[in-house]
């Protein structure tokens, strides 16, 4: 049980997890440096508790305490109580869901270790946008995908945007990192996977006429949505696939094109 | 030819399609009664102008000239230059892409009329947020709808930040609405199509494992991300079907969902 105790003044040292929410660039570097990601909202919250983060702090306004109150009960970390307007001057924003926690990262497993009990895993390849990583995340929990491992360029997948987007799924898919990419693409590949790249290319072969077999065990590699993925990560593919389209106007956005893939090699027919 | 004509003024009459395209509601109900919309840099006026729209005025900030130079010999309708500030004060944003069009809506065909001519369409009911209206345009434009179908309470398709979620898809794929609804499924029906409802149900039949020859000639119904299908459009549809989950923790977003239904519908095996 902590004791919640009110702050009042915006520079009191306490706050310091919370200040400047967002500055995307400084949190993005300050955050995995110092071991800390900021868990927003009352959902978001209890799911990283659930998923086994431990709590550095939470900051509520007054009018959480009571939803909260079992949150409170099992917590060792320090509560903070501030009013709205303290929570905006520390934070940059308003924090309208008036809840918020920071929390203390965990050690990344390593990619050969989340592939062992693998059987459908996601690859990605530098993508940099928080809301498209949140919203890939929470498809692959939805449709079955295993494990997400991510080329060393990628965005956080903890840093606030993404958590939100991904309604909490960033800790529920386990995810490693790939590094140096693309040579550990090989990690993969001695696991016993298939590699499939996405890509609209031509010469790619049609998502539905992907060989079942190669689906039994696979990781799906996505490129970011701009320039799609780089000629290393596809000649290091076992098989280009493509997501068969209509018109030529457009292709689908990354999340789009991530949710089909997902469930084509999931519950192909 | 038009010749473009500096503005000075904010209050000056021939700007007054575009004032105030930041307040929603004002431009919801003030677009379709005034019989245009509006749209917003280069790419999606130009395809505004090849899908047949006709247009009403432009807005360019000086340094579009050039770039719109050959849209401005074609153009009948006036053409208007003003100052980055002085477009940001009439339309109360950063016009950060420098050119807007208004332009004259058609006349929607009718549903039947739409139908007559397709092989898969989709249904939205209730769906009023523009940002997923223009995913799922963009999503069926690629992935091979021939047409969507709106409830009458559904977002306007052309309101600007679907057109521009859409990457102009909107002006692409034929729509029409439906009303009475749901009783104008009946339409639907009439013109050979199975009507499918997309829910979360566990008993509807999971998509992959929907009978082939129902694919055929299908309309594909989906409801709102927060309430989704009502129980009347429930209870007129042929058959429920549901994308398969893994975890329970959150349903697929809209937009994902969408993809992949569309997906399964034109690709299956």
């Amino acid at each position: 049980m902590s004791e919640p105790r009110t702050i009042t003044d915006p520079a009191d040292p306490r706050l310091a997890d919370y200040t400047g929410l967002t500055d995307v660039e400084l949190r993005r570097r300050r955050e995995p440096a110092e071991g800390l990601f900021i868990a927003e909202g009352e959902k978001v919250i209890r799911r990283a508790l659930d998923a086994g983060y431990r709590m550095r702090s939470m900051l509520l306004t007054p009018k959480w305490l009571s939803v909260m109150s079992d949150v409170i009960a099992d917590a060792e970390a320090p509560v903070h109580v501030v009013e709205p307007a303290l929570a905006e001057a520390v934070t940059g924003y308003h924090v309208h869901r008036g809840a918020l926690a920071s929390m203390e990262r965990k050690p990344l497993p390593e990619a050969a270790e989340l592939l062992a009990g693998a059987r459908r895993v996601v690859v990605l390849e530098g993508l940099v946008d928080h809301t498209n990583v949140g919203a890939l995340y929470r498809s692959a929990a939805a449709l079955g995908m295993d494990a997400v491992l991510l080329s060393p360029d990628c965005a956080d997948p903890l840093y606030r945007r993404a958590v939100k987007v991904s309604m909490g799924a960033v800790f529920s898919v386990p995810y490693a990192r790939l590094d140096p990419w693309p040579d550990s693409l090989e990690v993969v590949r001695a696991a016993g996977f298939a590699v499939l790249a996405l890509t609209p290319a031509p010469d790619a072969v049609p998502l539905n006429e992907v060989p079942v077999d190669l689906l039994r065990r696979c990781a799906l590699m996505l490129g970011s949505e701009g320039e799609g993925l780089s000629a290393e990560a596809l000649a290091a593919a076992d098989l280009k696939v493509r997501i068969p389209m209509a018109h030529d106007i457009d292709s689908l956005n990354i999340a789009a094109a991530a949710a089909i893939s997902f469930y084509a090699v999931s519950h192909h027919r």
